[in-house]
């Protein structure tokens, strides 16, 4: 395996994660959840539609939950180009490589490009959105764990080598990834735009799907908080995975199942990545049973994730066998 | 079941949870732990005795770690009276209740009463200890975990009631208790002496055995601090429970075997209780499987203990059937 | 100078600093610091009277507003004694002191002592209140400085050693004290009851008048939180001193004064002395002005203070001559 | 006054601050300091050279002492860029702009390119160096305030718009600027290639002189513990301003003056700027005297900075009249 290269320049400059298009039955239990107990912030609010943020983002959204009959899926994820002259290059890079690009009209954005990526998952790119205020200050307004920002998309994928190939002609760096010991299978890669660990990261699996949205919080304290203030509103069964330390990316982290079953991770700041010496790092799957310290993530965390609207999910190419708490507690009895 | 009520005054005057007393075979292992990991302060060492304390307390040992051969026990727990004669009363005491009681001798103490409880529990009682700085704002003997000072310890007791009438006498306060749901069956006592919710706790099972000693702990950011910590020492699969948060008294905890298999737990500060009008407060067994938020602790935390030196557990007089993670997942599965 | 000794046996048990009556003209603006600002829980509310307490005390209030004409003064400080029979103690103590002592009624706590102290400070004993819930893992209701709960009082004194001596004669032991540099003169003392290093201070100043009440919050992050929570809440320039560190008692601290002019400190909790082998600790007042980082206060923080409701402050008889930023400023210019 | 826009693209890609150059005449000192004290990595040492790093960093150095005899003063401030072709770019631009630029060859980086900006400021770019080991989970070698990385560089500038004029047309994005209430004159620029709000700052004032290099930390406590640190290791009255809460980029900080004069600021992490659509955030300068919370910096922190290595300071076009502490203290007294 070659671990690819970033293409630079870019074909067109994305600048990071932007924000995430989630449908739900149940739009007062979302409120509930990512407002109430949370503390992300309503930058609008029709009756339909709920426009999130967090509080440093001066961006109109990071998160749009959307009431609609059916089951949830996730409508499409969403990253930043820096002008409006990138929007038109990547129409073009996308039309070129025969994936599927247009311009649409969204509310709260400038012109807004969808597309489809090589694996199948919804994109969208704007260069603008309407402005908010940053509330990173307002210490009124900060309650639970005050979320900061968006960082970054989880997408389960079927083939994980040809997204990291794709993203990587993109312009994205591959900051970590994990790959089978003694391989060069790649099972998770950790790619980034805006010079920290990850702006998207596939994780092989039945995709394209949406494994989570991951948002920062302002320290350590917080992911305890997070706990603290999700049982308080009722939501402390909805933790999943956490709290604990990460081995790629380093963080520390908290999953939460949103009322609608979308998942997101809360987790601390992590490292600085804009060097052109840095090389990726590796990590052996083994790993994921020999963790500094704390249990594996059950096998919901492993296997369940949301469907992007209207796209099937296939097999992956390489069929995997994570080591999930459930095997973990088996493989260790005395 | 009437909640017994704290002797008052009482018959003599313990102050609070003092120090525990264990054996270990591996001295080497045991300071790599305490000591290079969690950051505890060595008050004196010999070739078989390593004396620990927190980094707050100016009496010589809360901890004491002897190498032995045979397998680790615990030799004793000990606690702290006011003055001499508080230790004649108690002498005098124990004697009239048909009990153990012997003065001796001990390094680094004052005049020690060595006793044994209703339940076969092996405690000392002394009035004074050997003076060490406190090093509470030596903040370049500060690492790891920065354990404060000793809070409590957890025995494994065959029949709590009994415990719980006894240190009632002696003038503990009832702070907490576990019954099973709509019963008065008391599972779990938290009693008082210093003013907080645990001096000593009673949990049933077969016993006397030493379940843990409990360490407070700066705040909550070196819970997970002291996982990372263990993670870099070689330590994080000694991690057995947590981070989480208690029901009965509320802290936050991790709970580590060390090397040689005794519990520690690192726990937040918790509350003030010294008002005469505060009752005991109930909690069903029940909410060991809806804890606000984290998982039930594995079997091993609800199983395994470590014998007292020469004390043969006895079958509890209830049989506990335990909400364990293991069982958790099974009973959760879909 | 002798180092006096606490009372053993005390005369009464009293357990630990209660309440503090504080007069104000303004109680809409009392409500918008403590309550709204700081995160004080409002357990009742009539018309010209605010009951305040910390997110964990189950007792009904440690901080009583009093809407009145007139300056803002300090009615009186409150102690808790742990029985009735204490409260009976108590009263014939005073009495035979040549002290006044009455009982009175006062609302939500049960019977209750008034007296004065040596040096002319009105204090009340009682030894119930009403309950109240402890708020402390009730996380929707924490906001603010999260204040968890009424430590101790800071008295001016006039006359240092002699009160030092009076409490002590009722019990309070001297954990810690400041003299002037080679000489046995009390400047300020510390004396506590219920484990930790104060219960009541005692500075020496025109007297008696009250300094401030001070609260433990969670852990040192909130003292920052304290400053910004104020910054928001227009009460930026209440903070007069801090963020610091204390020489005596160890704490973080940032002192506030309210919008009557009343002065409350914020400080992390510290340690616990409870052994009889524990000497009071001494400090030099040439400390002051070499702390081990951050400025002095400034003038306002020594100089100003509540008068007692009555009570006609007295000069010290040691006049004090402290170390003030502004002093410190203009000897530290090159 | 028309605020510049930063050119887009850029002439060369500067990625962000990478590190500062300090002659120093007590290296041992320096080392006490950075090292023993705050946490600072030594990635490489000589008998006269002192290569330090942040906890997170994977660059050879963030910061370089050099023992030199003489009085204390900055060699230079480093700034990367992505690829050795950006530096061929900015070896014309800056000759094209009549400015000093020539390559040169530096220890433990690539090919060097030393400039001089267009108010004086000695600068150096280059793409690489070599490569060191992350530490951000090496929790054994985390202590002191646990520096992170570096983030900026504030120059006391003689001519603060035509600074800000320049660095735009190297592509620095303006992010926030202080200016003179009811005028367009700007008395301080925060400039940024990286995505948060600075690289560099540009103070009004007699320069070009180096006023601080910022280094971040994890969190809000870590600013206390850095304190308290410092005051252990002697260096507490090094401590010149805060710990505080800015305005402008909204960090929590302290500054400290290294033990040969340099002044440091440790700061926590801030906010994400990468979107087209963020326009620089206006301060006027009388929010100076009205800060949220915390005292004015005293003078000292107003006046005094570190000359660059033979370039002699400039009286700045305009006068300024800072609100200093000593000032604030007159002003406000009654």
């Amino acid at each position: 395996m070659a671990i690819p290269r970033a293409a630079y320049p870019a074909p067109f400059n994305t600048t990071r994660a932007s924000h995430v298009v989630l449908r739900v039955k149940d739009l007062a239990a979302s409120r509930a959840f990512y407002v109430d107990c949370f503390g992300f912030i309503v930058s609008d609010e029709t009756k339909d539609t709920l426009y999130l943020r967090g509080i440093e983002e001066a961006c109109h959204h990071s998160v749009v939950l959307q009431r609609m009959s059916g089951a949830p899926v996730c409508e499409r994820v969403g990253m930043r180009v820096y002008t409006e002259e990138d929007l038109d290059r990547a129409k073009h890079f996308f039309e070129a490589a025969g994936l599927p690009a247009k311009f649409v009209e969204v509310p709260h954005q400038g012109r807004t490009l969808h597309v489809t990526d090589v694996i199948g998952t919804p994109l969208e790119f704007c260069a603008t959105m309407d402005l908010k205020p940053r509330l990173v200050v307002e210490f009124k307004q900060h309650h639970g764990a005050c979320p900061l920002r968006i960082d970054h998309f989880q997408i389960i994928a079927p083939d994980v080598p040809r997204a990291c190939d794709f993203y990587s002609a993109l312009g994205f760096r591959l900051s970590e990834y994990i790959a089978i010991d003694d391989t060069d299978e790649l099972l998770f890669v950790f790619l980034q735009r805006k010079g920290n660990p990850h702006d998207i990261v596939f994780a092989n699996g039945p995709g394209p799907r949406l494994h989570h949205a991951a948002f920062n919080i302002p320290d350590a304290a917080h992911i305890l908080t997070a706990c603290d203030i999700a049982g308080a509103h009722g939501f402390g069964n909805k933790l999943e995975f956490g709290p604990g330390r990460h081995g790629p990316a380093h963080a520390l982290f908290a999953y939460f199942r949103d009322p609608n079953g979308h998942r997101i991770e809360l987790f601390t700041t992590h490292y600085q990545m804009m060097d052109i010496e840095n090389e990726p790092v590796r990590w052996n799957v083994s790993y994921l049973k020999n963790r500094p310290w704390g249990f594996p993530a059950q096998k919901s965390w492993f296997e369940e994730a949301m469907a992007f609207d209207g796209v099937a999910a296939r097999p992956p190419v390489k069929p995997s066998h994570p080591m999930t708490l459930e095997r973990f507690l088996v493989e260790q009895a005395p």
